[in-house]
């Protein structure tokens, strides 16, 4: 178990980097043209590396883990739906009717429901655990999203969320929210850790015209005003605490658990991509153990891949967040592992490698 | 069954489009932000179309063909393995080790080899089928590829794989091939069909090195050259017959049978793309029933792209082929057909589309 943000933060090491080579040595001897698979080479690399260099690689069976938050800063108009549409598709998530819960069973992958604190009761179901009690978070653009000491507890919810999920034999981990009007926060947020102008990353989320865009990119850049004065040499902690959101900080915690705990994550779109990032803040490693499923369609997405040094593995202009992406992602893991463990060497198939493999 | 190339290629009748907009309306009362499934709604409305607007929409189960075949031209130099590949690999398909054996046992898709004429017996396997006993086409920088009427009649052969498959109950097709030298002939189908520069779009292939790349793209032009000068209007068939391969042939037939027979045909890397870019000249319609899997690492790829108004589904930098790309855009699918059939709609959720959604 996490006892403590500074436990859980200093578990994350980095992957040990010269196992890379050994999966690409193995790698290159499968009868194919060097490099042939690309990326599922790549994929392949770095879940051996994850895994610790065991053999055959397994990935399964995967937990996703989806978090949701209501957020106060909704009360200035920033999101397309009213703040009851969070418990509804909470209801309809766990009900079976949702993006996620066809994508989730499709790809065989367990799911569990994290409540990190909305207007509505946490429905009755062995899938689902709220870890707050408040109802929303503070508006982000008047005062502090939540306490450091509430943002810590979210943090450790999520880790240990993570710790369980390997106790109980799970593999592979993903992060997927729901919670109207997140992506002002997670906006928020990516501005803050990486100096960017909101008037440049901030989109239409589940829907805004442009007018209202201007209006959401304003409200971001008061929140980070306000955030500025209030916090003038906030640690990353203090950062989520102040701009982020109960979700939000409870995916972080999945996403430093998954790497302490040296599993891979799978990081869905735009708001997951924002706990991801605050993870990578505190402790660079987690990028050897993250996953990032696919490119979000909001407009900031690019230039924060660029602050990441990322490159998505899928571009289906998905903008929906629940984990819908990272369901994807898993089927190319699971197609990658397949390859790194089942394909036949030069040597199997009696090719000679001396004479037709390129010097 | 198909009995010629000209009741085949008459078959070919474009997909309804009114379908499209029964699709559309359906995805968007499903408890999402509208069109924030991005490509998977383009690919789920696609095959509702496809399949002639049945509910609910069911892709499995699923037939790879896998075409191979020898080609003269390697006689110049232009592939960077010897022609004794092509049979080593055969087995190895069929053996289970290579990539395509691998990555359709974890797509869960079944197997046909049709062997179009190499240089190697027929494997005595259930999965495997001779349909030309000639060993490699004829050098396409010096004589045609083939004769118009082995052409047709590699058509044919491929066309009617679907036909049996359809008839076996078969709903969903894919391509790919193997046949060491094969990115030449591709290649110069490309530059005829679209008047594209041998210079601009030939690659390295399974991994030449930049000399010669320069070289390939030199035979290619000598080919292009010869072609033109006997036969200076050629159709699209004799262009297939001058420039072609045996393996290209027999996958031309395959998208045109899909097509006619009104079942999606999944298409994979560069060569898989040369023979539906061969049927779609023969007949447009075939882009209704046609998926392009996944972007080729080869560089005229992006310039084929916009010749055939196509962007592919995924872009993973594989240049494999046997159908590897393949075999992921299928899990996609089958991920976009869930959605179409399984998602609550805003009704089922009890959310109030009047007021929540955009105007």
């Amino acid at each position: 178990m996490f006892h403590s943000f500074d436990q859980l933060c200093e578990a994350v090491v980095p992957s040990k980097k010269e196992l890379l080579d050994v999966a690409q040595n193995h790698l290159n001897n499968l009868t194919k043209p060097v490099g042939s698979l690309g990326r599922l080479e790549e994929f392949a690399a770095k879940l051996f590396t994850i895994y610790g260099g065991t053999f055959p690689l397994e990935v399964d069976p995967a937990l996703h883990v989806l978090a949701a938050g209501d957020h106060g800063v909704v009360a200035e108009g920033v999101a397309q739906n009213p703040q009851e549409v969070t418990h509804l598709m909470i209801l309809n998530i766990l009900g079976g009717g949702a993006g996620i819960s066809v994508l989730s069973r499709q790809s065989k992958m367990d799911m569990v429901l994290l409540d990190a604190g909305h207007k509505g009761a946490c429905p009755d179901d062995v899938r689902a655990k709220r870890i707050n009690d408040l109802e929303e978070t503070g508006n982000i653009s008047k005062e502090d999203a939540m306490t450091a000491e509430l943002c810590e507890k979210l943090l450790l919810a999520g880790a240990n969320t993570v710790y369980e999920g390997v106790q109980k034999g799970y593999n592979i981990f993903s992060i997927g929210e729901m919670g109207i009007g997140n992506t002002t926060p997670a906006t928020a947020l990516f501005a803050e850790l990486f100096g960017l102008d909101p008037k440049e990353i901030t989109g239409p989320g589940a829907g805004l015209c442009r007018e209202r865009v201007i209006h959401k990119a304003g409200i971001i850049a008061k929140a980070l005003e306000r955030h500025k004065k209030a916090h003038p040499n906030a640690d990353v902690l203090h950062i989520l605490a102040s701009l982020g959101g109960f979700e939000i900080a409870a995916l972080c915690g999945v996403v430093l658990g998954a790497a302490a705990l040296k599993k891979p994550v799978i990081i869905d779109g735009f708001i997951s991509t924002s706990s991801y990032a605050v993870a990578y803040c505190m402790n660079n490693a987690v990028k050897d153990y993250a996953f990032l499923s696919h490119a979000s369609a909001e407009p900031g997405y690019q230039k924060i891949m660029d602050c990441l040094g990322e490159k998505p593995m899928l571009d289906l202009s998905m903008r929906l967040g629940e984990g819908t992406g990272a369901s994807l992602a898993l089927q190319l893991l699971r197609s990658s592992k397949a390859v790194y463990n089942e394909m036949a060497t030069f040597a199997d198939a009696k090719i000679d490698t001396e004479t037709y493999l390129p010097k």
